[in-house]
């Protein structure tokens, strides 16, 4: 063991449930219960700040890119940085999600570090932590945005004009989060360096429970998409309007929801959700003027997803004007079905023998990154099945199984001198 | 004319669409469109300002009462606050709002104030205008809440703990809009000043377009309520949870959507709406855990508004287990059929011959004042039809007139010296 990495191990180490505790308390949602932790906000930028603080009391060299992805190099030794070992994940949540959906593959990385530097070598390939803004696309609705902006997958333009629920641009929002927001877009650069990336999340599924394993690799990621509808029909007031005279598109939209589950009930293994919902302008005695609600549609074969999609907007379209109203469909990310890199999978699976081997129906930056460089994941399991809620959970041997797991591959991918 | 009485008039008067024009800019939703105001939000305490600084103006002297009621009082040469005739309305506003429901009763008793000096004599018995917050309940969810308090038609316990979107109690915003919570409540003192109540509002349907006339007198408020239905699930990942692994509370409320439009309408006349609708925790990417909607029903009979609940009641808990769902209702206000007082409406006729007399679906706070004192309203014709919009509307001249005829009321009531 070095002098070097072992002062650096004793100023700044500990298990993922230890860091995990460091947050517990940012972002704490008492009205939905969970963590609401939009990206840039108060909560959020409190993570970022944290795991900077983190990276640099490991000696790690952070940076925040164009985008807003922040890095944390382990490159001692190393001038130039390219064909790095890169993990992370994001520490943005869904509304009253649970913990550990991105703040795990955060923490993981950070102990995975420690672990590292336990074992007391230096990496030949350098090592970056990465933690991606907006992954869950719960404030300006675009899923990955940050791994979409980097890697290209979405038009800098639509990104600077997207709008948060209260109206807030999202070039007016990255600027007032430290970012210039004529800078964000591609950044070939950046993403030059990056050799693998390899990302660690909590299960948000079943599978690792089955099959009574804490940690699984990776195959694929469900192509899936976002849509908003909009529906359209004629506000008022609700005491002084009869009931003959309204074109009410709440009643619209409520027709909508069972037609988006009738759609997805004719494919086999698709998945077709309206989670969210926001009558304008939403007042108790007001009739809405319209609706906005979005649609999450998802299937292994992106000709399904295309399908049901299709079928939706047709149907949408044939219940709105049964109440005399009208209804726009916007398509707001879509993602093909993702399968990791073969090598990288097959490397992985070298390296931990004992992991199973799960596709997953989550969004995830890996699976954006994955159309331009290998990419792979690791899960740990949730003991609830349950994700996006406050009842998602990890058990602390697990989550230190993950960090142990994460430590393996990026030793074996990154090789030591 | 008194010296006194001219120059208070030369020191502020205007029309009311100049009042109008003053407070135009304050609280526009550029989202909804219309006005966002809810009561003791930065812009209604704007607009509680405007009128203050109006009032005194006129050398009106205000109060503000422990219930947050803003009060002017035009008694000079009386002693006694006792027998007084109040006009006023309400400044907070349903979201996205127009911007007369409300503010045009409030700037049409200035304008009459100005009508009554130009007129120059003094009053014999006082006149108040009066301001009363949270009259469209829109920020806690109980209408006319601030009539409620000072007349006790509300526990003062319930009030202080309801809340608002962002989870917070009445008693904390009333804490920080200045008052005391502990003494919301039943005011018998402050009610006992008051003769008789006229509440000047604009048209929340189309009786006056019908009818070619610019004022009408009103004759009764027909009875409505606000309840709260919470339908509960299982909140889970929308990627990653299979179709018929799903209680989404989502599909249950939007069957109990169409259970409300059907129940109205085996009721001639009788008006059930949802306008408002929050999935928790309401991501795109999210089977939500439950759905909050509100519930608006009114009808001339409160025994068909009960029997439309009722039954509502009862297919919301059928619709909701055949989603493996449950749903819970919660009465939020109720008021009853209000019929103004015949002797007051009488006086009313003989002051204003030419205007037809109209009832209304709206509630108002002259319909919670009634309950223990004579009341009444005058309406003023709005081109649209439509309210609770952007697209309420009221041209200058019939502004002009609702403000002459509010002061022949007041004259008229008061008696002069």
């Amino acid at each position: 063991m070095t002098t070097d990495a072992q002062t650096r191990t004793t100023a700044a180490s500990g298990t993922v449930a230890g860091l995990m505790a460091q947050i517990a308390d940012t972002g704490r949602d008492a009205a939905r219960g969970g963590y609401s932790r939009p990206v840039y906000s108060t909560a959020e930028q409190e993570l970022r700040e944290w795991f900077l603080d983190q990276a640099r009391q490991r000696s790690l060299d952070t940076e925040t890119d164009r985008n807003g992805v922040l890095w944390a190099w382990w490159d001692a030794g190393h001038g130039a940085r390219q064909d790095a070992v890169v993990t992370g994940s994001h520490l943005d949540s869904v509304p009253g999600g649970g913990a550990f959906d991105g703040p795990l593959g955060v923490a993981s990385a950070l102990a995975a570090v420690d672990h590292l530097r336990h074992r007391g070598r230096t990496p030949r390939r350098p090592i970056a932590l990465a933690v991606f803004p907006e992954e869950e696309g719960s404030r300006f609705g675009v899923a990955c945005l940050g791994s979409r902006l980097l890697t290209g997958a979405i038009d800098p333009d639509r990104a600077r004009s997207l709008r948060d629920p209260d109206g807030n641009t999202f070039a007016d929002v990255a600027a007032a989060a430290g970012l210039d927001p004529r800078f964000v877009g591609p950044d070939p650069e950046a993403l030059a360096r990056i050799g693998a990336f390899v990302e660690l999340h909590v299960e948000q599924g079943r599978g690792l429970i089955d099959l009574d394993r804490p940690v699984a690799a990776g195959s694929s990621i469900l192509g899936h998409g976002r849509w908003r509808l909009t529906v359209t029909g004629q506000g008022n007031h609700a005491g002084t309007t009869l009931m003959e005279d309204r074109r009410d598109p709440v009643l619209a939209a409520a027709s909508i929801v069972h037609v988006v589950r009738d759609a997805a009930l004719r494919h086999p293994g698709a998945r077709a959700t309206v989670g969210r919902m926001v009558p304008v302008p939403g007042g108790t005695n007001v009739i809405a003027s319209s609706v906005n609600l979005w649609l999450d549609v998802r299937h292994p074969d992106d000709a399904v997803t295309a399908a049901v999609v299709e079928r939706i907007h047709a149907e949408a379209i044939r219940a709105a004007a049964a109440e005399g109203c009208t209804v726009r469909l916007c398509e707001e990310s879509l993602s093909p079905t993702v399968h990791f890199d073969p090598a990288l999978r097959s490397r992985i699976g070298e390296l931990l023998p004992a992991a199973p081997v799960l596709d997953t129906g989550a969004g995830h930056d890996a699976g954006v990154l994955a159309a331009g460089l290998p990419t792979a994941m690791l899960f740990v399991r949730n003991p609830t099945g349950v994700s996006h809620s406050p009842e998602e959970h990890v058990e602390d041997d697990d989550a230190e199984a993950g960090a142990l797991a994460l430590a393996d591959v990026l030793e074996g991918l990154a090789g030591w001198e």
